[in-house]
């Protein structure tokens, strides 16, 4: 940030009487411009066992694996965005959401909020961000094509609770590994 | 938004190419501003089965009751945040934080995230934004001077749930109701 989104004068970096932190100031309106962490929304597509995968068709990790997932929009809730990001990549409708997973991956300044759900149909396909969508077993999971270290962390999770038989919802942090 | 962040021209409200909604968009560099739900992080801090409140002393809602809350920050998990926003608010200590529910806020663009959590022990009182901290009984919570409905929201949810001596995840909706 270099100007103010109000007035259109430069802003600077600094600390507020009152405040604990610096932010972006104007130095001509005086509006404080807060800069806080996005929430992206993912789910899980279930069917039968398998669960639902995009060969992404876009950059970042273009021809990577990923689950359906993308950054939840004003005026949207939670699971409306996660239905949504997976109808746009993967063409699918979901059933039967259920909260799953959150991770923090503070040095990008993200919040990953994963939902489990249910194929309505085997009816799918590639959007406009996809290759190729595919149902996968868990035993065929391409986890060295995995486009994230999220989706790596999630899916493992994941694994681990369907050998176990119980989903309780989890909250964990996702560190800066570098892609393998 | 009126001016663009990078360069300090007008932005205009368009839609781009491959994109399904309008954003503010730069007519001199082209840069497309997104605008995204800001997370907020609350706690229901408990003590031998009483809850701790905040008197708040800042509008809005100067002088009602509300959990110790606030915005995510760049750079903290949601957990590091609860606890911040405790500590400033009611100069109080966490312990056991488990995640417990989600509001969707579509009309104000928020997402409240709330852990339960036990204070570590019976030392706090009020923060700077705070007027006074108490500890509540179930039986003696303010209903009628709670600060905002997700507060009323969630402390219901709580009780009944503490009724119940479970205490499953949540995802649920804030109506745009008025305060009564």
């Amino acid at each position: 940030m270099k100007f103010c989104s109000e007035c259109g004068h430069p802003v600077r970096w600094s600390k507020v009487a009152g405040d604990d932190r610096a932010r972006f100031v104007c130095g001509q309106c005086g509006t404080v411009h807060y800069q806080n962490p996005r929430v992206v929304v993912g789910t899980i597509p279930e069917l039968d066992g398998s669960i639902l995968l995009c060969r992404r068709a876009i950059e970042p990790r273009k021809n990577w694996w990923t689950l359906p997932a993308g950054y939840l929009e004003n005026g949207e809730t939670l699971r409306q965005g996660a239905q949504r990001e997976t109808m746009e990549e993967a063409c699918a409708r979901l059933k039967e959401l259920q909260p799953y997973a959150l991770f923090n991956i503070t040095h990008i300044q993200q919040v990953y909020f994963f939902f489990r759900a249910q194929l309505v149909d085997p009816d799918f396909g590639p959007g406009a961000e996809s290759l190729e969508v595919e149902l996968f077993s868990l035993e065929d999971i391409p986890w060295a094509q995995l486009a994230f270290p999220v989706i790596e962390d999630v899916l493992q999770v994941y694994c681990r609770d369907v050998a176990g038989g119980t989903f309780p919802f989890r909250e964990l942090d996702v560190s800066a590994r570098m892609h393998t």
